[in-house]
């Protein structure tokens, strides 16, 4: 017997007819003896409908007040889920996130969780019911309702799963797992059987939205298994865990593409001690999120830092990086939201060396121009011109031997 | 500076721009000098939109469930009414009923109010802001999330009104005010400035939509005037307070009607001790609310007995009552719910004798023939066929001199 996590997002639990195939599935695992907890986001568009509704009211938008309003939607899911459970003769109780006592910090909308205590839970557990916890929400240390980002149900689901000690953590979602690339820009991809935590990490920090980076450090850091599967094929999915690659797995799990950053350069920085600070503290404290940074030598004295980060951003962050160029004596900024991210991610890397220049290599003879680079020991990630991405990526794809239907990765440095 | 409760129903906020409507009002109030904590209910068609799609999963809908389901609604009005209260510079905060300490009983969907806390609602009336709470809910002894029945934002507001010591609780509707009858029924209705508590609770029982009795009973018990008031017209409604009615008063202050009773007749009962006892009590255990009862002397040995109860109790209640007038040796059951209860409320009755005969004598007038009586200091009900309920709240209004634009009130005898 084991203890099962179940997380269902908007899409698998959009209306009545999904709920009660959901609760089919839920009843189906505790039938088969394990104990489940179920964690359920809001239904379909509901939290869309909602900060529609607010937009209507009001442009300031509290924190608090719109904490308060958007847990509703993920209480209903839970309250309704429960009710089809029981109609399948199923014992169970819905509980938010507050009554479960996931205590967060006290920044509203974005709160990080501090402490998972699920006494409520352990005590369901123990009586055979199964949990279902609306996702995506908490109680802060100062009593108050919080939620911690859109999509933060993945997050509730992983840190229930790590405080409970549950043997897997099952998400369902709409896609049938994790792959090799985003098949809407590289129809040849394919979706992988399993990923390794730190992979799965990287290819959130480039840009994949299968899961968001906050569930997957939590599942890491608690070692918890996470299997993202489809609540509407229900085939089997991508087990995401801390299992080492062997030799028969391929060096490159995927390719990462991302079209919602823009670049920022400041040109003529004088290349003094301290500029950088200068730049990227103000930055920081706006919560401006600075993903690659590039600093050319200087030459004549001085020197071109460039950046990227959320085109959602950009407008906040424009007027602090004039300021500071002004401030620093830079000559002048430029920006540039015509560009895309591309990524290769894989733990093979770490015992492969030359990926990197292979894949300079494939977009030099696919004529893709690279504006900037950026690596760690998993990941090389390339700034190219936006209208090159579907070239780049797919090249890329075949390159390194990750098309279906491929096994052919000759050309690859063997692996040590 | 005086401290204002003041609640808006569903169809006052069923929308953005009613929203902002009460959000200026509540302004208005605040901006004036007043302390204000506002109470609201559901968007509109929320809760039955909710209990569509709990119709949707589940039949057997446990009380812990909807309670869990049917609350958010009200959060949602909270929470927005609050933001748009900030866009116009108005300090307010929204709570649950959990937050400001309505602490509950553990039936569900019909929780009783044990308790108001209200400390957090105290601490944010004194920091100068506007509390805005989510009605209708309360949190149980249990720690669970209850409410209070349909239409209990009303509760929430007498029962916070009363345990802040507020000067007055507004009751902000979809109609002006109180009237002397149901104005689709009798076309010359008219509001009434005052009524006062007693005659508002038995028009309550006689089966007035406007105000639910519990709620009356609450700011009865607490001393706190209501003032039942549309949100569309902003126009003084009718003031529910305990001010004893002056000379100038008229005697009656409205004709009731209700369609919603069905009438049982169980004939032939032996007349023996215990049979009442014997029929009525299973009906109490299951709930059924038994309104008018009349048992007629006995002239062979048995008698009839018939009552009234909810129509919607009527399949419950039937099998019930069919196998105890077996046990207790009655020849037959029948029941017809083509019946209405047509009831004239006064407080001034008390000091005016011959009201009931002279309305039985309208009636006889108007050939209305009379199935049932039941009567109480201030009220007396009949029951007559469904067909004659307009002929006779008509008849019985224009008699008792409640024709708006009439103020002739000669034939009654004088107040004493």
């Amino acid at each position: 017997m084991a203890l099962i996590v179940q997380k269902y997002g908007g899409t698998s639990v959009a209306d009545p007819d999904r709920i009660n195939a959901v609760a089919d599935n839920v009843a189906i695992t505790k039938r088969r003896g394990d104990d489940v907890i179920v964690v359920v986001s809001a239904m379909g568009k509901a939290t869309d409908n909602l900060i529609l509704l607010a937009d209507q009211v009001s442009k300031k938008q509290s924190g608090r007040e719109m904490d308060m309003l958007l847990t509703t939607g993920e209480r209903q899911t839970a309250a309704l889920l429960t009710m089809a459970l029981h109609e399948r003769g199923i014992e169970a109780i819905s509980y938010t996130g507050s009554q479960v006592g996931i205590i967060t910090d006290t920044a509203h909308r974005k709160a990080k969780i501090l402490e998972v205590k699920g006494d409520r839970v352990r005590e369901s557990i123990s009586q055979g019911k199964v949990a279902v916890i609306a996702g995506f929400q908490g109680v802060s240390t100062a009593k108050e309702i919080t939620t911690m980002g859109r999509g933060a149900s993945d997050l509730t689901a992983s840190a229930l799963a790590g405080a409970m000690n549950a043997d897997a953590c099952e998400i369902y979602t709409d896609v049938t797992g994790v792959f090799s690339a985003d098949p809407r820009i590289v129809p040849r991809a394919r979706k992988l059987a399993k990923v390794h935590f730190d992979e799965m990490l990287e290819m959130a920090g480039a840009g994949s939205k299968v899961l968001a980076m906050r569930s997957v450090e939590f599942a890491r850091n608690h070692d918890v298994p996470l299997h993202v599967r489809s609540a509407f094929t229900w085939e089997q999915g991508t087990w995401v865990s801390n299992e080492e690659p062997s030799m028969e797995d391929p060096i490159i799990s995927g390719v990462v593409t991302d079209m919602t950053e823009a670049k920022v350069t400041v040109l003529g920085v004088p290349d003094t001690p301290g500029v950088s600070a200068a730049l990227f503290e103000p930055l920081a404290d706006a919560n401006v999120n600075v993903d690659m940074i590039v600093q050319n030598t200087s030459t004549d004295g001085t020197t071109d830092i460039s950046f990227t980060m959320p085109m959602a951003d950009m407008a906040e962050s424009e007027s602090i990086v004039q300021r500071v160029a002004e401030s620093i004596g830079a000559t002048s900024v430029t920006h540039n939201d015509d560009i895309a991210k591309v990524s290769l991610v894989g733990a093979g890397m770490k015992s492969s060396p030359g990926i990197a220049a292979r894949m300079f290599r494939v977009l030099a003879d696919n004529d893709v121009n690279i504006e900037m680079i950026s690596t760690s020991t998993i990941r090389v990630s390339v700034i190219i011109p936006a209208g090159q991405m579907e070239l780049a990526a797919r090249s890329l794809h075949t390159a390194f031997g990750l098309d279906s239907g491929s096994d052919y990765s000759a050309p690859l440095p063997e692996r040590k």
